[in-house]
């Protein structure tokens, strides 16, 4: 019957994390909080689960697809786990700690996808992120820019770099087009997929005028180092509110190169990762040699308002797991537990008074189980504790010796 | 609308957690896992989300009741969110680790319950547990119990007492009244109500041997300090697989009294947690004034089957979200981010330097965001960097200076 034989096979995408990679995993994790701390981001937790309607407020129905359900028995009410945790970080801000000051926020936990996405195609990231709330300025949009390449670092990813675009440049030439909302959502699909034939038709169809077809049909093409330069002349035409994105898109770029200049920024004025709840910046990060990105964020003022106290925000988040299979393998990976110490199973208050100290030290101590089967060794002890001439002390351990 | 004007409502026994607490679980995640790693305990991270036939596998349907279930789009399966970790590390025993030594495992996580129970009436604990694998004797029983007693304490707990069974007094009675299994598990429900009119009902009814049926009506009555003594008397017709089971509770509470003197063991025969899938000695730890167990255990040596690789197994598991809650509030429990250093938002390389420095030793730097509102005393910054004479220092935040 296959149901016995396959017990200890996991869903697709589903993984279970051993001694050695959990040690690594525990390890970054501190790293990166404290980093966070250090900043001046202060940890929350939300809910692993939560009202289907608030986990998906204001995003799009990328994030309902992803997202899996329940049936809450207590209330009758839909339930989902978690797949992001933005929106339920943005809620803690809104609703409950309602500050006035710029208020920093981080958080890291598991979430769940009902599909395998990301660059680590795993359905269950350890997403880890931080923002901003309160400020609007370019300099919070810089700061979360810093963090996010600071967390790669600290994760082993040195040589990152970045891709740029700001939602502000397609929507406004949308409106400028006069275009429906059905119409702005179908040509945004389209323009993912930098589809320039199917765009120029829909274009053609919708009836805009072909100066502004022109800069809608422009963005397919605006990436690159130098997207900026080029925009400036395709996008003439656009109306203020473009020009000013553009304008914003510049200020986050140059001050960024200021603070970082060792980071090669990209523009792709036409990839608008999460649109539907993004306002401003929006911004992806990639390590050398992998096609996928490996954090994403942007700014996101709209989203605060559906918990009744409407804040600029701008955050990045990424997955802690994925960011430790791709990192480097550090030089050296002494296996879990090497260097421990085995000690009798004695109350002998003398050889517990080494073994708490050598514990508090941070050494290792394993209690010998009279019976235990294999070999000490293979748990990693290196060194023994024994009374020799009336005193409890360390000797290396012998193999055979036991 | 209702929907509209409860979006930051959460679902029943579901909590997110806000900064203050944030940083307690933080601090004593670490001090628990560190604990554990001294004591010779390597973390394992257990998935989320499982197949419900693994998660299920060798317990009772408490569980299945307990388990929220989710369906698979990629397989069609039927998925459960785990609602306890332990059946998922025995099989991380079994199928992947394959030790032929003792193997000590600790894990930490948030597991998700149908409905409230537990000490701290969440439906989403953080669970934290401990096991140790391929040791059949009485000293693992007795290393998981200190360890319990020391995880306790290191949350501030120090004056928990200790509930303790054994599942082979019951099981060998049982049998020895030659009850069907479904008997037995109809008496266990009785026995676990204390309901005592009723089990002589049935026992009556069942035509179990008078001698036999007192013996299983006297475990209503066997708890108690000198539960054992007494225990030795009214059972001294029982089989030797229920005399073998009291005379090992009788050395766990004697070894485990030699290690700690000082912490209260109650007995209770007929109180048998997990009773489905237990095999020997069944534990609780209790705080005085509260009247649910905070932490439980026991040995499961027959798990491992299931995932082929029978081990001898005991463990226990405690949620640290409600340790928090019941630990005396400690004495000083400064604000987060209380001591915090404000600093220009400047590229200078002085500047930068000196964060740096304040960053690595622990200091918490903000950057102050221009046109930022409100008042950086309210973020915690108690100090700021100024440039005075030539040079940045540190110098008191002085009130309305903003």
């Amino acid at each position: 019957m296959t149901i016995n034989q396959d017990r200890w096979l996991l869903p697709a995408g589903i993984e279970e994390i051993l001694p050695q990679q959990a040690r690594d995993i525990e390890r970054l994790r501190r790293c990166l909080l404290d980093l966070f701390d250090a900043w001046g981001y202060d940890l929350v937790i939300p809910p692993f689960i939560d009202y289907l309607e608030s986990l998906l407020i204001g995003t799009g129905s990328d994030l309902d697809l992803q997202t899996f359900k329940l049936t809450d028995q207590l209330s009758g009410r839909l339930l989902g786990v978690r797949a992001d945790m933005t929106p339920q970080v943005a809620r803690i801000d809104a609703h409950q700690l309602r500050r006035e000051e710029p208020t920093r926020l981080c958080y890291l936990g598991t979430v769940l996808h009902t599909r395998s996405d990301g660059f680590a195609g795993t359905r269950s990231p350890l997403q880890i992120g931080a923002d901003i709330y309160g400020h609007g300025g370019a300099e919070s949009d810089v700061e979360i820019l810093r963090l996010l390449l600071t967390t790669l670092e600290t994760a082993g990813i040195g040589s990152a770099y970045l891709d740029l675009g700001h939602v502000g440049i397609f929507r406004g030439l949308a409106e400028q087009a006069g275009l429906s909302r059905e119409q702005e959502l179908t040509l945004f699909g389209i323009l993912q997929r930098k589809a320039s034939t199917e765009l120029a038709a829909l274009l053609d169809e919708a009836g805009v005028e072909p100066s502004e077809a022109d800069m809608l049909l422009a963005l397919v093409e605006l990436n690159g180092d130098d997207a900026l330069e080029r925009a400036g002349e395709r996008l003439a035409k656009a109306r203020d509110s473009v020009h000013r994105a553009l304008g914003n898109l510049r200020l986050i770029a140059e001050d960024l190169h200021a603070w970082m200049p060792q980071v090669p920024v990209h523009f792709d004025l036409g990839e608008l990762r999460g649109y539907t709840y993004k306002t401003g910046v929006v911004f992806a990060a990639f390590a050398p040699g992998w096609g996928l990105e490996i954090a994403r964020g942007g700014r996101y003022d709209a989203i605060g308002e559906f918990f009744g106290h409407a804040r600029p925000a701008v955050g990045f988040s990424t997955d802690l797991k994925g960011l430790i299979e791709l990192a480097a393998p550090a030089a050296e990976h002494p296996l879990v537990g090497a260097g421990a110490v085995l000690a009798p199973n004695d109350r002998d208050p003398g050889l517990q008074a080494l073994i708490n100290e050598l514990r508090a030290s941070g050494r290792r101590v394993l209690s010998w189980l009279p019976g235990q089967q294999g070999h000490p060794a293979a748990l990693g002890c290196e060194q023994r504790i024994e009374r020799r001439d009336g005193r409890w002390q360390l000797v290396p351990m012998v193999a055979g010796q036991f």
